[in-house]
């Protein structure tokens, strides 16, 4: 039999009533910075919390313990949500594939992130939001939870176009399983670990190449190619995350093609030794919107320097998040 | 633009102060069933929680919505806490392959669950902690958390030692890569789609055989066999989580060999054609702690009937459980 007490541990407070664990929490955030989000929404507790204090989810919830959630994003810009009814589809379709319900039907997951984006007072930043197998036991099969949870969070960033290049590896952390890897889930940890080997490495973020030699995607956005011919390539979306951010920059660059500054714009299988050989890179993702890559591995990309056109669909991105036609007015009071 | 309304959806209610919403949530748990877990610690709150309304963790915490959290576990049985030492062991090594640190020295862990436990009176259950990067942003890099947390919960359980067989099934759903398998972390999701798939299948659980044919793992457990040859054979934790309990079984199963009953024990690795044609089979974890499978995709293993060999082994963790060596007497008040 062991002893229980070693010598300097201590006694641990015991609270009865979270009433206490709340005001001590407030006590806190009346100190502290800023909360990362400035509103959260919360099907459990059923409407929007603005306290700090109190933008928690249950450690029941199979989305803590087991990874059993999906979730997607979107963008705040000038007051407006930007593209979230295609981030709502994938949302429910990675929803779907993780074997994940709704509480509510579409429209009103819709109506609560607008409302909460409003009750925020954020102009510009993202929204977060979640689906969840939700609480109700410490399982690991779903059966047993009474309903799913729905999330959401808002998160201020004084996010701007970026004009500066980065530097990007290719990662050892194992790529995750194309099931895995189409749906947006939780299960980050594969990501997370490639972007701290990326900034132990100095880079901006991480590249995968898979067993097969083709490039993939980042941790959480995905790249982009002109190649010598001067057609725009993407690795294809079979074994990887479809980005939002991605499929609308196929859907503008061809206005490039129009003005005959790229050749082409598509997306195929690519082999990292021939993407090597493009003229210019970038990260693409929400929030970014092409992030110009101009080192990968040690070698410069093309001439080292940030790409024209790589900036020239950057403003085609960035113009289409500000005035395009994909924009909710975000209705503050 | 959109318009953000939708007939039918309604006003959601914004809460400005977290007090209205715990007062609510204490009213809540008052009227339903236990909760899951009847006490909780965690390093954010700085203490140990009986108040299910606050049994809840940031949602800023990168193990909520990254995925960044390890997790391990031991059962409460008769008011002693088995095999804690083992388990918490494990939790280091994993926390150190997910890069995540600790808030307090191992000692003070080890007290921690003693007294989250004492706290929360139960004789029989199981104790799960956790550690995470911990709440800080909704970034992917943890480089931005101020620290890492820790959280525990007790979870009170009427288990008893499995003396019925079970069906198992080998699942589709792909493996993780063995650098994911062999730390235990909170990516649970191809785990909780496979024991679901299991259990569409009229099944206990899944059982992963890997792109060699070779036999690995179930979801949440170890499997074990009996050859014909009367050799109790696990398959080698290169791969996958070295389970506990079965590294328990393996070190007690040799009593077995001296009286005569079994050949050999051992780890390797075994295809699943070779295993299929054992003559007993089971699941290995903590609560069951040895569970007899009778059929295996359809195909009856040995007789079909529960083994009598390995209801011996069951009866050595048992008794080990019981009465064992590693066994911390919890001090309830």
């Amino acid at each position: 039999m062991g002893s229980y007490v070693q010598a300097g541990v201590g006694q641990v407070p015991v609270y009865q009533s979270g009433t206490e664990v709340l005001q001590q929490l407030q006590e806190k955030w009346k100190s502290t910075s800023p909360a990362p989000c400035t509103a959260m929404y919360s099907s459990v507790f059923g409407g929007i919390i603005l306290d700090p204090a109190m933008m928690l989810v249950p450690i029941d919830d199979h989305m803590v313990h087991r990874g059993h959630g999906v979730f997607d994003t979107a963008m705040i810009l000038d007051g407006c949500l930007y593209e979230l009814d295609p981030h709502l589809d994938r949302f429910l379709r990675s929803a779907a594939k993780a074997r994940i319900g709704s509480p509510f039907p579409r429209d009103k997951l819709r109506s609560i992130l607008i409302q909460m984006t409003a009750a925020s007072n954020c102009r510009r930043g993202s929204i977060r939001y979640w689906l969840s197998a939700g609480p109700g036991d410490f399982l690991l099969s779903s059966k047993g939870c009474p309903g799913p949870a729905f999330y959401g969070v808002v998160i201020p960033t004084e996010y701007e176009q970026c004009r500066e290049g980065v530097r990007a590896v290719t990662t050892s952390v194992p790529m995750k399983p194309p099931l895995f890897a189409t749906m947006k889930n939780v299960n980050y940890l594969p990501n997370v670990l490639s972007i701290m080997d990326a900034e132990d490495r100095g880079a901006f973020a991480s590249v995968w190449v898979d067993e097969q030699g083709y490039v993939a995607e980042g941790p959480m956005v995905n790249v982009a190619f002109v190649t010598a011919e001067r057609e725009l390539v993407l690795p294809a979306f079979d074994k990887i995350l479809s980005g939002c951010t991605a499929k609308r920059l196929l859907a503008l660059a061809p206005k490039l093609v129009e003005a005959g500054l790229l050749t082409g714009v598509g997306t195929r299988h690519m082999t990292a030794e021939e993407a090597k050989r493009s003229v210019e890179m970038a990260f693409v993702g929400s929030g970014l919107p092409v992030l110009p890559i101009v080192e990968w591995d040690g070698q410069a990309i093309g001439d080292g320097k940030v790409g024209q056109l790589m900036l020239a669909l950057s403003d085609l991105l960035w113009e289409d998040m500000k005035s395009g036609p994909d924009r909710i007015t975000v209705p503050y009071q």
